[in-house]
This record gives structure tokens, sequence and C-alpha cells, in this order.
């Protein structure tokens, strides 16, 4: 792309300088100057192309994850970090297999194909496929209602996402259990397979894939599990009204094949007066297989690649240590945040402050913390000089899931918040792909949580629980 | 689509409503069950569904728009309001003809395709097209640097929305006299043609449309007129930097029609306690005739038809008259908004409130509003109320286009300001489609709305220049 002319620079500096203390104003004129350079010379969404449409969906353990663990690794190299290290990390290798098939069978030769995908981790059906009458229910608590009918039936969770609340990754937290252990739960009652409401609030044919876990069921008790997209949903429980004793038919061809060798990917720019106070910033590599994972998490990746390159862009030497961390195999494992932590908790290195993008690349909302009240009441001092961004939102809540294995004494915790509207049409289905990501919404991103960091380097985060850290 | 069934009701009301006093807490629980009958039950996608693919685009003059017309004001009729009707005005038509073609040519047999299509309003090219030498400016004020050189030529205007600016309507706002008056102001210096870079963020192969002026040049002097994708306009500054006397063809079949009788569709819920307070809420039903008019506006039609169809499903009876104007001819001759504020001010109506959505149907944010210090304050006191549902935006400034023509006196007029990140990807463009609008965002937009229509009903607006008022 082709460097812009600008007839208006005269215009951006809109802020009301004057009225600011100098800090402040230094501090006001730094964010404009992040803004600018991501929104003028951004390099997030030519990162993200390629990522996604020169690699594509990055499942742990296959070949575009380590092609995409040797990109981001070379393109950090390039730009002049202090450090850039791989970290070893053994993950799960699961496949999906080439034969995913589902059809209703309403009576001979009476059949509708409907679209499923086998959440991952889930064994495959026999060959020849599973076929069985359904079970519709609401919820894994619901299971108890019907125990007298689930043994070799096909259990179909259908309770869907409420559209009435308005972050929706609150409507996905009323809704994962079903996904995440509704096979193990159907399986106990004896349960031959188990069907998942996509987690959705969009009615499409598109199924979305996530994690799920058997916990502690043996092999042999392991009963294969799909999620079917929404629109079949409501198709399937709505046959289901008319005719309890239909038969539903899927096939799965996926595989566990155990564990091979992975990286976290981890670039460094060392601190210069406070080189042991480590800040993070980071999102996960690895994705789903059936997009190309350029909103779950590609976004979250170059948009931290995009904190350290906007500091060496606008000539920013931080005091404190920055890394960007590249956490591997977040969706089926966690095991590269785990990885991370426990080599950082073994080397005792103070790590001050993690941030990680998990949300999607949207517009930037804000950010949510995990922090005592001292501290929170120290970040949200800062609140004002994002709002001429329009970024509004600092509340105490969860961050990300590969930073909270940090989570040790004083370390402050934070997630990205984006508008969340849009998230779940795409979340772990095909339609994660970068076509839906807007350049100007991810680049907003990257800069919302380059001027977090610079304000977290510059003034430091306030240590409260210092003594009782100690005894940790 | 099938109606929902919800496990989890109990979990919506997260306001902390102890705190609150008794009308607060009243109006807090209406505002929620305002979001949950647009998120849940809402009318407002359907609708823009059939405008947008059964309709299509509905620009002023066309079989569209009187489709549309005819569209919305039977689901109006549908709703049971008071009182529908039709408020007839005429609208210029003018139509973009078939045979819209550009290509840059670098030398005999060298040629380029690029994209381009008429400026509405403009004129149509000689039959056989024309092809000149090009100059590039970087805006109208610099026509004058080359003043000696223009003659006869193609005048290429290049200047790029600044992408630093945050709002970027802000940066429309810096460019859009190119479009708007640079044919006019070219053909003053003798130029043969007009070629705009689109106003977009995006780089993209769209070109981009939207309404131009010759002023008061006679027909003689009028000059074709066309916008280039953001692309090509790259494509053919870099071209002229190796080739300065490349020739630039380009053929427009464009025509003007004279005026059309069309209409203004306009429902209202009369007020029960004081009928002659007049709120406005709106959209324009036109749209250029490149995409279907998704975002502009077709979402501020159907989310203002929204904010009825929510008193009527909530069963809220306004103390005010509400009246839904659906304007014609926003985007080539304001004719439809001119006309509703003639009739209301011929008539002596008290419109104490517009509202005005034609910013695309993405999420809000909130508002921006032309109101004096005190009724602002009286607003800006609303705003708690909506930051449950992630509405921080109260700001004084414009409102929109349709509605400008009511300020008089004490009204307040305000405008819905939902994320605009992704607004100039699609406006005026090809690509203003039907599945670039979000089901949620949409509807979150039309609650917004009827909840600051809602309060405005109770509490009224501030009468502050009363006695000036009385003298206009």
């Amino acid at each position: 792309m082709k460097l812009y002319i600008f007839a208006f620079f005269g215009l951006f500096l809109t802020l009301n300088l004057n009225a600011q203390a100098p800090e402040t104003k230094e501090d006001s004129l730094k964010i404009r100057e992040i803004y600018s350079a991501a929104l003028v010379n951004g390099k997030a969404y030519n990162w993200l192309d390629h990522l996604s449409n020169k690699i594509g969906g990055r499942l742990s353990g296959s070949l575009n994850a380590q092609k995409a663990v040797e990109y981001t690794k070379t393109q950090l190299e390039e730009l002049g970090l202090d450090k850039v290290w791989l970290q070893p990390v053994m993950v799960p290798k699961w496949t999906r297999g080439a034969r995913e098939h589902a059809y209703i069978q309403t009576g001979p030769g009476m059949t509708t194909e409907v679209s499923i995908t086998a959440l991952g981790g889930s064994v495959a059906t026999a060959t020849g496929g599973l076929k069985a009458n359904v079970i519709e229910v609401q919820g894994i608590e619901d299971l108890e209602n019907y125990k007298d009918e689930i043994k070799g039936k096909i259990v179909f969770y259908n309770r869907p996402m409420n559209p009435e609340l308005i972050q929706t990754f609150e409507a996905y937290g009323g809704c994962v259990d079903q996904r995440y252990s509704g096979a193990e739960a159907a399986a106990k009652y004896g349960a031959a397979g188990v069907i998942v409401r996509s987690l959705s609030h969009k009615i499409d044919e598109n199924p979305h894939t996530g994690s799920m876990s058997y916990g502690d069921l043996p092999n042999s008790k392991r009963i294969p599990a799909a999620a079917i997209s929404t629109k079949d949903a409501e198709y399937l429980s709505g046959i289901l009204k008319l005719k309890k004793d239909l038969e539903f038919y899927f096939k799965l061809s996926s595989e566990n094949h155990g564990e091979v060798q992975s990286y976290n990917v981890i670039g460094e720019i060392t601190g210069s007066e406070f080189p042991e106070e480590i800040m993070v910033v980071g999102g996960h590599l690895d994705s789903w297989d059936l997009g190309d994972g350029s909103h779950d998490d590609g976004a979250g990746v170059v948009q931290s690649m995009e904190v350290l390159r906007l500091f060496k862009e606008t000539v920013y030497k931080p005091k404190r240590t920055i890394r960007v961390v590249l956490f591997m195999n977040e969706e089926n494992g966690l095991r590269g945040g785990n990885k991370y932590a426990d080599v950082a908790h073994s080397k005792n290195e103070n790590h001050i402050f993690a941030l990680e993008s998990d949300a999607g690349g949207f517009t930037p909302r804000g950010f949510s913390f995990e922090a005592d009240d001292a501290q929170f009441a120290q970040i949200e001092s800062w609140k004002p000089l994002f709002e001429p961004y329009l970024i509004h939102y600092f509340e105490k809540g969860g961050s990300g899931a590969d930073i909270g294995p940090l989570k040790k004494g004083d370390i402050v915790l934070a997630g990205l918040r984006p508008d969340s509207q849009r998230y779940f049409d795409h979340h772990h289905a095909a339609t994660d792909t970068f076509e839906h990501v807007n350049k100007r919404e991810l680049e907003l991103g990257a800069a919302t949580m380059t001027s977090l960091i610079y304000l977290v380097d510059k003034y430091g985060i306030k240590r409260i629980n210092l003594e009782k850290d100690q005894k940790l």
C-alpha cells in the first residue's frame, strides 16, 4: 500500500491540552502519536493478511501452526527487538478428519442434510456413523429430567445464547458448559452421542466448533460430540415437536494423535531502568481449523506484535521490560499459557502486568482488569486520556485465558475489550476469516493496547500486596 | 425465524436498582424492557431484509423508491398507529445509465481499465466518451496552482480521507468538497471533466458515488464528474508520477430527467396528554443506486419504524405525539426534509425534538445534540441510564440532514452516533448491502433511539428560548 499524503495534519490535535498538567499533556501527546502511527503506518493488518491468507487455520500441532511460529518469529526479528526466542511446549494434536456428515431421518428415505462439525477433542463415530433417536434438552442440568429416556440416544443440547445480554461474552458464558462438558454428562446417562447448538446469536448454516472434555471418563465411555448450526438446531427442534421418534445420523472421523512439539513465540524490549519488571502483551497463535482464525486470535497476535513495533516507530524506549508472547494452544489445552507462567515462576521473574487481546479485532471499547481496588483506582485515573479515542470501558473483571496462569502476587492482568456484537458470528466457525476484520478497527485496538502499556511502563503498577507476595 | 426459548431470564437484570430514586428505577426498568424487546422480538432486521433484498437501491424518482414508499406505509399501517400518511414532495430524477467505463492509456494500445462511477447529478460525457490528459490536485484550493495547465484536461482530485481522525465523519468532512463542488470549480478553469478519489479509508476497487452540484454554471459549461475507486486513485497517481502525459478515458451515460412526484412516509402515535408537542424520529428512504442502501439509510428507516413498534410492544402510551418520518431525497436534493419542515412551520406545529439515524446500522455509541446548554444539561443527566448498554457518547454537535430544516426556536435536534469505523467502507458504494449489517448492532441502535424518545416523552424538553421563539 502506498503512503498517503495529507492535507489535514493540522486537524488532528483537537485535545484540550492547555488545561492539563504538564505530565498529562505529555501523555496526551504521546498517546496521540501512538494512535496516528497505528492508523497511518500500522503493520497489524498486513501481518494478519499473511497469517490468515498465506497460512490459514492454525490448530495446535498442525503444519500451519508451525508455519505461524516461524512467520511471527521472523517478523519479530525484523523489528529489531532486544531478544526473540521460541519457548518449547508440548501440545495435543487432534485432527477433524474429512468426512463429517449428518442428516435427520423422519421416515424411510426421508432425510434432510444438516450442518454439523466435530467439537475439538471429540472421538470419531464408528466408521459407518451413528444413527439414533434424539432427546432435546436445555442444558446439562436438564438431563436429569430425561434420565430414563437417554440411554442409546443422541442428546441434543439446544439452549440458545441469551440475546438480551448486551455483552455477548456473558451470553456465551451462559451456554458454553453444554459444549465443554455436555458429552461427559450425557455419557454418564448412557447417551450414544451429543449434538450441541452452535454458540452464536446468528441464525445461519455455520456450525461452530470449540473445545470439549470427557473429564475422567475412560476411553470406552467416550461418545462423539458435534456442534450443529443454529439454523439446523432450530429446524431439528421444530421437527422434533412434530415427530419425536425421528432419527439423527452423524458421522465424525476425528482423531487424537497424542502430543507433539510446538512453541510460544516471544519477543522482548528490555527495560532501560527496571529491566526486572516485566510487562507482557499477547494473544494466541493457534486457532481452530474451520476458518483462518482472523478474529480468534490472529487479531490479538498482530495487535500484540504491533505494540512493540509502535514503541519502535514512535522511538519510545521503555523503562520496564516489555514482552510480546504469542501463546500456543489456547483453544484446546492452554499449554502455552501454562508453560509461560511455569517458566516465569520457576525463574522468579517479576511480572507486574499482562495484557491479552483475545476477543476479536473489532473497535476497542476499553479494558477489563484483574486488579485490587488501589491498583484499579490508579489505572482508572488514566481513563480520561483514552476518551478522545472513544475508549470508555474500564471495569474490573476477567482478562485472558493465556495470561491467567501468571496470576500471582501483585500482577495486574488485563483484557482488551472490543465491541462484542459480531464476535460470535465468526467465533470457531468457517466465517472467522480475514475479510471480516476491518483494518481501522484492528489498528485502533493495537493503539489502545500500546497506550495502556505506555502508561504502565511510565508509572509502574502499585505494589499493594508486597509482603503477602513475598510469602508466596 | 422461530421464537427462542430462554433458560436465563434471571440473568439480565444486573442493574443496581436499589441505589436509585424511584423515578430513575422506573426508567431503568423501562429501558431494560425496551432493549430486551428489540433484541428478542425486533422487526428492524426483517424490514431491512425486505427493503434491501426485495426492493434494493432506492434512488429518488425510481420505481424502487416508489416501492419503498408503498412497503413502509403498509408496514406502518400494520403497527396500529393513530395515523399513517404520505406527504407529497417533488424530487429530482437522475439516472446513471448503463455504460460507465474508464481506462488509463499510457501509450498506443497500452490501456488499463479502472473503476469509476458517475457522481450523482453529473452530466454524461459525449457518446464517444472523454479522453484527455490528467492534472492531479489535492483539493479545490490546489487548482489555482495549476491554473495555466487545466484547460482541456481532466482534473483528478486525490486528497484522501485523513486516517488519523478517530471519527470517520470528520475525515469525510475534510474531503467531501472535492466531490460536491469539484466539477463546478474545475469547470471555471476550463477543465474537460473531473475524477474524484472515492471517499473511503479502505483501499479497494469500489467507486463511491454521492451528490455533486454545478452551482450556477450554465448547462453549456457543465463537465462530467466521476468517482474513481481508492485503489485506482492510488494507481493513477503512481502512474502519473512516471508518465505525466498519460491519457485518461471515461464515459458516462447519466441523464437528468427533471422532477417527478414522490413522498415522505409518516406515521404517528398521538400524545395522550400533550398531543401538540411533537417528537420526530426518522431516516431517509431514498438511497444511492449502486448497492441496496442497507446502511445508508435503510438502517435509519427501519430503526425509526422500530421506535414506534417498540412503544406498542412494551405497551407504552406516549404523553406527547411521536412521528416517524421516512424522508425522501436526502441524497440528492433534501426535498423531503425541506418539505416536512415547510409544512410543519406553515401549520405552526410545535416540534420539540427530532432524532435522525443516518450514520449506518452499526453498534450505537451515543448521540450528538443540537441543543443549548441548559437543554443539553438536562439530556446529559440521562446518560447514566444508557451506560449499562455501553452508550457513553453524549456530545453537542450536528444531528441529521433531513431534520436540519426543522431547526427553529427551542427544538432539540439529535443524531444517533453509531460506531463509524466501517461506515465509509460501504457508503454510496456497491458494498452497501444487507450482509454488511449485523442484526444485533441494528437492534441496539433502535433500542437506544427508543430509550431516548421515551425519556423526552416522559420529561419533555426545557423551553429555554420561549420568548425569543415567539418572535420568530
